[in-house]
């Protein structure tokens, strides 16, 4: 059950950001730029991150949300089963070997980035721009773990909902839907 | 030295916030929102949970600037001394115990906010939107402490720096000074 009032048909971060809404739109609109604006890393790729946090911070709703996202925006369900399992033996490039290895070390610890972490991306072809956007996207998604489970919020009735959730934000992105959300049917 | 190109004269988060512009707007709003907007907790009082989760994660820039606005705000050095060697037995309510215990468990991880936790809070007082925002204040000072040490950012060269920080956050909140800052004189 949620530490707090939240309403009950929006599970996860959903009902969070239903219930304050004036705090939601900066939140929707940063992962909106760093997730879906332009960069030279792909949604699949930047999503592989939001994943990989996700699923190193144990948070369920999350990492099944994106999971799901990052199987369609990639195409290839079992790429990302190997990315949560062993990012370095995952069939990824070097360079995307190295920027899930920054954001798994921010995931434990913006001081356990390492220059010699650094260095391997940026010798692997990354640049400053994909470094940084790597370094908060992590940082962002452990905002939105430590949000949905500190909250203790509550889980879909249905793991169906993870395939139309992750279809919404890979069609529609990350602001909220024209009018809110539909009541509970 | 910064994992990144940073403008050398910016230390800890003001380099990043120029960085990259349109992800900082976002940011900035909803520190805005969170740490000024309308809320039952004083600016002085959430303060103080900027400061205790930026001293859990031994992230020394935003320690000194919030432990500086903190004292500010609350007029008192030596009870945001007090909270950040040990809330429980420094001379701040009951309500500010238990929701400063909340704010250090979402510094763990936000599974660690246990219904104990989120009871004694709301036994002192606090109301559902306290103990949210409580909760969502960590989350963002993780995402600052996470984003500000894994860029490896700089320290200022000088002490009094933080003063001049926690005076402009206090007097003047977190959007962007007017024109950006100034070229190091």
């Amino acid at each position: 059950m949620p530490h707090i009032h939240l309403p009950e048909h929006l599970p996860g971060i959903t009902g969070l950001l239903e219930y304050r809404l004036d705090t939601a739109l900066p939140i929707r609109e940063l992962t909106q730029l760093l997730l879906r604006g332009d960069s030279s890393l792909s949604e699949g790729e930047r999503e592989l991150i939001a994943t990989l946090i996700s699923t190193r911070n144990k948070t369920a709703f999350c990492t099944a949300a994106h999971t799901s996202a990052a199987e369609m925006l990639l195409g290839d369900g079992t790429l990302v089963e190997q990315v949560k399992q062993n990012y370095e033996t995952a069939p990824v490039s070097e360079k995307m070997k190295a920027l899930l290895h920054i954001a798994a070390l921010v995931q434990k610890s913006g001081k356990a980035v390492t220059p010699d972490a650094v260095e391997r991306a940026k010798n692997a072809g990354a640049t400053d721009r994909e470094i940084h956007d790597t370094v908060l996207i992590a940082a962002l998604f452990c905002l939105y773990n430590k949000y949905v489970d500190g909250l203790a919020t509550a889980l879909p009735a249905d793991e169906s909902y993870y395939s139309l959730l992750g279809k919404r934000i890979t069609e529609k992105g990350y602001m909220r839907p024209p009018g809110g959300y539909p009541p509970p049917s």
